[in-house]
Parts: C-alpha cells; structure tokens; sequence
C-alpha cells in the first residue's frame, strides 16, 4: 500500500465506542477515512453513513469487509461478536484494529491466534489503549532504559467514579476493567503473568448490593515482580488510574494528573477526571493514528493477537481466584514464534 | 466550503517551522493536505514537495495562491515577508494561518488591518499557538468561568534553556519571546496592555557579552490588572513557561509540568522540557487542525489580525522601555468593528 | 504531680537511641531534665552524665528507680531487656517510656501486660512515634472526622536507602520495620489485625545474599479493611514513608515529602530524607514532649502496652507467615478492661 | 552564664504575640521559665503571672529588668514602646529578644544602634521569625551552597486570607507585612536593598474602601538582584507564603505547602493555612529555643539591630513609593563594624 493513499476503514459496530471511532476517524486521523460503517441496527448505521461523504452503511460485517473502498477494519462490536468479525478480516487479509477484548475467553482467543497464525503475518492490533498514552510511554521508557535497574514491584490504582454501566458485575471487575492492568503489566515489564490473587475488604457501602467494591488483585510473573491492583468501581470523587514502579535503584509513579493548580477557598489543589474518556482521550487519538500509520506503511505494529490472548487467560484466573479465593496458576499456551 | 472536501493548502516558507508545519498537516491534521510548498530556495522546496503526492514547488508565493489546488495559505516565512503574502493571500480571498508576528511592526500590521478591512470579513487566523495549549485553555475557561473573580495580577515565567538562535538580541527577547506573553495576556484577560516596564537584574554569567539577560517585563491593562513576566534565555535547566493568574477569591497556577514522578539517588521529582517544540508540540498540533476545521466549516477563528496588530504596538513599547527605562504608554488605535 | 515541677527523667540505655532521648530531654523538651543514666557500660553512663547539671551515672536500672531524684523512666536498653525494666518501674510505680518494641514476643508482653493490670492503673507509653508525626496526625484526624466515609484499604511504603545496621536479616524486617506499619495501622483505623500474608518478588540485587529484599505484607482486620505494605530496606534513594487510606468517599495519602522544589539541570524535584531520624525528627520531639506533659499532668496518653502486645503478636503472626507462606491468624489475648 | 541553668525571662507586653511567647516559653522552650510578665495593663499581667510558678507582674518595664530573678528579656510589646525598652534592657546589659520593628521608624532605629555600639558588643536579636522557618533555611542552604549560582531575581507572594486586624492601612501593608520579605530579602541574598517600587491593580473587590490591595512591590538590591513581592490582605482563600529563587543555573522554591494530599469530590489536593500562626508556629519555637540557647551560651546571633534599622529604612522608602509612585531610593548609614 504506497505511502500517501488515504487510508479507507469499516467500523463493525457503532456503539459508544464504535460511535466514537468513527468521529475520531473522520474529524482527528490524518490519513484516513470513514467509507463504511456496519451495525445490526440498520437506522443506526445508516444515520451514522449519511453524516460522511462516500461512507455506505451495512448490517453484516461480512458484506463491508468484501467491499472495494475497504482496506481495513476497525471492530467495535459486542466481544462476543469479535472472532467471526476477525476470522472473516483474515479471509480478506485486511488490518484490523480490534477493540478489547479480543474475544471473550481464552478458547476463542486461542482460535484467532491460530487463524492468523495460518495468514503467517500478523494482521491484529487489539484496542489496549493505555500504551498509547504519554504517560505510560514514559514510564514504559525509563523502564527499559534500565536506569532504575529491574523492576521489582508494580503498583497500580484503577479507580471509577461510578459504576461504568448499570448492572456492572464482579466479574466484569476483572474482565473490563482490571484487563487494562494486566495489559499494562506484561507491557511495560516485558513479563508473563503466572498467578492471580483476588483479596477483598468489606464493600463500600457505595457499591450495589452483590457487588464487592473494591478489589485488591495481585499478580505475579515470570520475571519474580509482584504487581499490586486496587479497582474500584465506586470510589465517588473521579476517574483515577496511577501506576507506581518500583526498581532496585529507584521508583517512578505516573498517574497523579496534576495540571493547572487553584487555591481557593481553603484549599490548593486541582480537579480529578470524570472518566475514562476525559482522561485517556489522548490515548484513543494517538492509537487510532499509529494503527492508521502503521496499515499505510504496510505494517502491523502494538498490541497482539498474542496480547489478546494472554490477557483472556489471566482474567479467566482472576475470576476463578475472584471466585475462590487463593493464589491460581495462569495457564498458557507456548508463545508461537509469530508472535515473539 | 463544504465540510468533507480535504483542505488543499499552500505552506509558504520551509525553515524550521515551515517543514515542521508541512510535516504536521501531513501527517497528523485531519482534513488537510498540502497542495504547495514554497521557498526562495527552489531546491529545497521542490525536495519537500517531492515527498508528498500531488503537492507542486514553488518560489513565489503569489504563483501558488493563484494555483487552482490551493484552498489555503499557512505564512512561516520570515516576519519581514509577511505583509506582501498576507496581501496577495488577501487579492485572492484566501484563509490565512500566519505565524507570528503577523508583521514585524506596528505600522506594517496595520496596513494589513486596513486591507483585511476592505475585504469586508476577517481571513487571518495568527499563529499565537499558546491559545491552543491545554493547560492555558482551562486557566482561560476557569478565569472565563468568574469563579474565582477578577483577575488582579499574571505572574508570567517564561524561561529557555539557552540562547533559541545564535545572536539573539535584546529587542528579540522582546519581539520574538516576550511577543507570547503579549498576546497570553490579551487573550486571558481580555483586556489591552496600555503600558510596558522593563526591569534588568544584573546579567546572568550565562548570558554572552551583551545580552542582558534574564529581565522582567511588567504591563498594565486597561482593566486595571498588573502583569509580570520573567524572561530569560540562558535559565540552563530547561524549556518552562509558567502562568498564575491571581484573582479576588483565588490564583490558578499552570505550567508546573509535573508528569512523571521519579525517586532516584537522593531525590524525588521528573524531567523538564528541553524547548519550545517538546513543550507546546500539543498546542501546535491543536492550533492547525482547529484552522483546518474553521477553514472547512467556512469561518475564521483564533487570533485576528488585531492581535497581530496590538502585539506589534505592544512590542514596540517594550522595545523603547527596555532601551529607555520607565513606564512607556502602549499606542493603539481605536479598534475596527470587524475586530469587535 | 504538681504542674509546674520539672519532671526529673532516668534514662535506660545509652546507645544511638538512649543518647539521642538524653540529648532530647536535655536540649529540647520542656519541663523536663535527665537526672539518671543508665549502662551497663559504666564509662559511657559516667561520660553522659558529666556533662549534665545534676544527673547521676548507674549501671543498674533498679538502683536508678529507686533514687530519689527519679520521677520516671525513659526504656532504650535493647528489646530483651525491656521486660525487667518495666517490672522494676512498677514496683516504684513510676511513668514509663519505653522504646519499642514493649518486649520482643507476644508472650513476655503479655506478661507485662498482667503486671501493669496489677498496679490497677496505665504506667507504660511505647514508643510509637509515628503516632505524632504531624502528616500521620493530620491522617488519623480525617480518617476520625468520617468526612471521607469508611477505610476500605490502607497502602504503605516504607523505604529504606540501605540496611539500617550490617546483618539485618528477613525477620527484622518484620520485627523492627513493619511494626511500625502494624501500629500505624491499628491506631489509625482503630482496628486489630487479624491475619497476616507475605509476598516476595524476586529479591533486589542490592539485597545483600540471603536476604528477601523487598516484602510485601498484606494485613486483613477486624473492622474488614485491606491493609498492604511495601517494605524495603535497600531502595538505595532514600528513606520514604508514605501511607494512603482508601475511604468509601475519597483517599488520602501522606508522606509525599514535597518542600523545596528545586528546577535544575533538566529536572524539577527535591531531596528525599536520608534516614528515619531526618525524617521522623520532629515525631520524636513531640513524643517525647507529649510524654513529659501527660506525665507532669499525672496521666499516661499514647500508644498501651496493649498496644506493645498487639504489634509482637501480629510480628509473630508476620514471622510466620514470611517463613510458611499464606495467610497466617494473629492470636491476641481478650482487651484487658484496662486497655478498652 | 554557665550553659546548664535556666533561663529566666521577662516578657514585656502581653497581648496576642506577648502571650503565645509566655506559653511558648513556659510549654515548648527547653531550658528557659518565664520569671517576669510586664503590661500596662495590671490586671492582664496578673491574670498571667498567677498560673506560672515564680512569675512576678510589673506595669513598668523598667521594674521588671532591674529584678534579681530576670536574666533576659523579651519585648512584644506595641512598636512605639520598644526604644525606651531596648534602651533600658542595654542598661542592664540584658539579652533581648525583640519582636519585629525593632523601632517604628529608621530614626529610632539608628538611636537603638548607636546606643547598642557603646554597650561595645550586640545585646539584640530581632524578630524576624522567618529566618528560622525550616522551608527558608532550607533555601538559604542552598543559595549559600553556590550550587545554583548567583541569584538573579527573587519572587515572593504574601497573602493574607482577610484583614489582619481591623483598620490595617496601606503603609501597614509596608511596615507590617512586606517588612518581612525586605528582611528576607536581606537574609537570603546577604544584599542591602536599594530601591523600592511599588505598583497597584485596581483593588480587589474585596478590599475595604480606601485600602488599596493588593499591591505589587519591587525591590533593586546593591548586588544587582531584581526582587518582587506580591502583597495581599483579602486573598480569602488562607495564608500563603512563598518565594523563588531565580539563580543562574536553576531555581528553587518554597511555600507550596504541599502536605496531606486528598482526593474528593472531583478534586485533589489538600488544606491551605489559615493564619501566619499556623504556618509559622514552628520558626516561632525555633526562633524563641535559637535565643534562649545563644543567651545561654553567652552569645548573641539572629537578625542584629542593624538588621531591624535596615527594614525600617527599607519601610520608609517603600511607604513614600506607595505614595508618590516611582522609583525611591533608600538612604543607609555606613554600616557599623559591630554589625559586620
């Protein structure tokens, strides 16, 4: 694909974030554009189409994959939906940028991994967005330059207002959220996870009946570091995700969100991010747009099909350690050389 | 316009700044393209356009605005030549991103003012790109807000690692770095600076023979605020400008910088920017694609040219104070109703 | 005890701690003065007491409570000695300091425990001087305002540069750092702990050989809170104690450490304490004047032997768990009607 | 005076400052007692002199120096009243600690100097209690260490949360609270200031008629530094203190003030003081422990006479640059050798 093409993408699934990828596409990306977007709710997507010159609507992923002015696809769907949508962007060989999860379990996962494995050359960037931003880079970085020597500890906080939806589940605790910090970890220490614990105090009286909020999650991994997650969903005051690493010769936190500083009235200090959105917009444009450069370079760079699997077989043991307590073993499959 | 034609523009001037903008439009705004480089210097400009499907080179500004691929105009040649392209810029209504100083001097800006005047609707949008920095536009939306009050006092701190070219001067720490806290002022407080007083500590060791460097710069307003700014360009330790406005009920401190926090070797904290570019890369990035999307949506926002304008008088009152001492009066004319 | 009468102290232990209170007594606190020293070192008794106005050198703790010119007594003999200290004192009934630990096991401070509920009143204040660091202070008096809602978690550093003395082994890690946690924990959060966990990465290379460097020990308590801790003694930047409480409502967390900041050579930041003495300076002035205040008032405040009894039970629990792996149960006594 | 006796002090004035240095030094200094109160007010000094063991009540300072029992004296009362106190302390040979002015104007001041310079050495230490804040020391280290090179501008910021008593002026704005930033100035830059400028906003809202605040003064010091302080009495928000250095090679400040850090409702951050009580409580300790210990070493040390004649010399130029606008010079007697 030469250089200076604009870069024609399908979104499957035009949710929230589906919805958000095609402004984001159209209004933020260099290089690209919108020329099909895909839902089962045909109104939907048809609206969405109308907004955007020589945009189609579809409602079967499959019949957009196989137009002409389609050369990638962003997948924004339900996870349940993702492996069709990457089994049928294999057959077509199309780049894909595939919102997390990759699938919802390790099985699934696993198939994928094995369906781009016969492509022979990697064809996904799973949607793990925190490593696209500025702060986590820096911090990935300093880690790999080694100055602080070998990481011995990770901490991190993963903090939400509110509940992220209604309905929201103690498992989805560790499937939608805690996800992020699994990623982030065998990211930014270049190390496999190997046990989870899941410690819990008594639930805020914030959270809903049946939910335990918070949670203390600890992993540890293949390379002896100790990584610690405090999720909430109910913490009240803001969004809020910190990381603290801790090196033999020293330790750097990134997530404090100190921008503009007020005193008044008694107090100095500044505010807290309302959610997900505000904070990691960045991260979201600066994704979007590293997949977009890499697809037009003919390269498929970020995130792994790999990644997508490792983290579906770290939550599937941080459910069960969720659910019965005590330390349990990460199970995984060799690392196939497509991926090392 | 209509909103999803690709912008065509022609960047005229490829220094630094120029490349860096051909670079940027190309490459991260939405929207846009460049359709013409151009430069004195023809080989340099034809190597730049090279790179770039369907852009020509040129050495005269004026052949490339009459070009019928050319929707637009962004002026990063030198100040001096500014007043012819903005005219010529003009001749063919085109929008105009002109960096600043819109021209080097109060009169010149003025000329321009007139002409914009007789095309009856504003055209040029003035590269003061500190507009577009995060942390200045929530000081700018919390001072807008009234929470804290009238503003009383800015407190400005604007200091470079080293010299930003060889041979910089006094009159251009006035001109081309103090220029920005002019405008800031303008902007946040939405008032007219009607004096200008330079006070000079004994130079810096640091600073070569000649240069009297660091010096703090103190405008009135005719609002009645008070505004300081501590200038220097041999500070040593880095890029880092600071703004604390002090209101009634409250100050807002931007610029404190503080991303990631390390613990090493005895001390805690974290890196400072090496220049203007790590610095406010953001905001410029902001700043185009804000012109791109006015430009396509048929409007023309940002700072006018009567900010050009007032910054050049302003300028010019700094020079005479720095080279005279006191307090020098700010002389404006009365402001046209385009610019109302 | 009248008010206004000097409080005539007998020190017990004259080492790095002994020394340092002697100096304290004599320099810093007011109303007080060392009138005994004691060591079983008589050369480093007599040398002490040479240099102050009206102090006598004793090499036994017995004959230093028995004189007449002794209104108290300051323990800073080492730990296994601190039993028969505290027995004599309760013969003459005197007010008691005693570093910490109270003893060093469960057992024997359960035994002074018995002796002081014999005397019918409180005589011992231990030496937990974090309880008047002024950031802990300022901590436990939010956490006791409610203004945030109920501790769900509490997460601890503490960081040592270097090893505090040469042969500093797992165990002391428990013993002679974390109880600190320990306290800090029950006092804050006014709960007991109930189960201790350790959890080790892979040990630092600076750790000296055999040494498990760092630790992470996680507490559960009675009151449902979520307690963990990361404790090393070779981070090589400095000593850093920080702790943050995680409350239904919002979290709060000390020990950040920021005064000066200094901007240079490419960096913001400041210097980290060098050891706990730098840092806990001012804790140790309070302690001790909060002691000769209480005393002189005829009342015993601060930390219980209770207190002393808790932390060598949840350290034994520590031990335990740091040698076995898992989640090891504190056994405590029932609350002594004294002690509630 | 041989080291180990206590000191025994006259307090003379016991209104708000006189009576917090009486508890001071009766609760919090080691090695001093408070053996006289002196007030016009008999009953007032009685009502005090009665909870203290061996504290007699005078209405006549001169009374209560010429007692057997007092080896020091305290002065805190009004400012017109401390000559004739020095003078009387100086003929008894008396150490005094005098609360800032040390006179109200320079006149008096010099009267006081030369009366000291007979006695042949200094008897005085002023008030300024900032020297003795850990914050400023810290940055006074740090600027005599060289490490940052030479100092080029020095800012400060004073805010008061409201009025520090009803019917504060304008020239007290001088006289009483940017004294101390002309003594600090002094201090940290070991430099005489020779000009002063003060600028004014329009006044805040919330300035009472007639007070024009806050203001903006500028100092030019005889080693060329350039120092500005930004003066307020109705900033509403609390008391804060600050103040940068702006060296040759890098900056350093102080007053953020940055303890307890809390995040709740959309914010973090933390408490501002509420009064210079609060945040100087303990340079006020320090100060009071520094002079009872050089007064018992037979030494003087702190701000000398000639420290509190150089502030009053500074007042009275800044007062007529409040007045008259403009740029005042300020007029110094040669420095007496007793004061170098």
């Amino acid at each position: 694909m030469p250089q200076r093409t604009t870069l024609r993408v399908a979104v499957v699934g035009t949710g929230r974030m589906g919805a958000d990828h095609v402004r984001r596409i159209s209004e933020v990306t260099s290089g690209a554009r919108v020329s099909a977007v895909v839902d089962i709710d045909a109104e939907r997507a048809k609206g969405l189409a109308t907004g955007i010159d020589g945009c189609t609507a579809y409602t079967d992923p499959a019949a957009a994959m196989a137009a002409d002015d389609v050369d990638a696809v962003l997948i924004a769907s339900p996870g349940p939906a993702h492996e069709a949508a990457l089994l049928t962007a294999f057959e077509h060989d199309l780049p894909v940028l595939c919102e997390k999860p990759l699938t919802p379990d390790a099985a699934s996962a696993l198939r994928v991994l094995e369906a781009e494995q016969k492509l022979g050359h990697r064809r996904v960037q799973v949607g793990f967005m925190r490593r696209y931003d500025a702060e986590y880079m820096k911090l990935k970085e300093l880690l790999d330059s080694g100055r602080l020597g070998r990481p011995l500890m990770l901490h991190n906080r993963h903090r939400n207002a509110t509940l992220p939806v209604p309905g929201f589940t103690s498992e989805m605790l560790i499937n939608d959220a805690v996800v992020h910090e699994m990623d982030v970890t065998r990211w930014l220490l270049d190390q496999e996870i190997t046990t989870v614990t899941v410690m819990k105090p008594r639930p805020s009286s914030n959270a809903p009946e049946g939910l335990e909020d918070p949670q203390f999650v600890i992993f540890e991994t293949d390379g002896g570091a100790l990584v610690d997650v405090e999720m909430s969903v109910n913490c009240q005051f803001g969004y809020q995700v910190q990381a603290e690493a801790v090196c033999e010769n020293g330790t750097a936190r990134i997530g404090d969100g100190h921008g503009m500083l007020v005193n008044s009235a008694g107090q100095w200090g500044g505010s807290i991010a309302p959610d997900f959105v505000a904070r990691f917009e960045d991260a979201y444009d600066r994704e979007v747009q590293a997949w977009v450069d890499a697809t037009r370079r003919g390269e498929v760079t970020g995130p792994s099909s790999w990644d997508g699997y490792a983290a579906a077989a770290v939550c599937e043991a941080g459910v069960r350690a969720q659910a019965e307590g005590g330390r349990i073993t990460v199970e995984l499959v060799e690392r196939p050389s497509l991926y090392r």
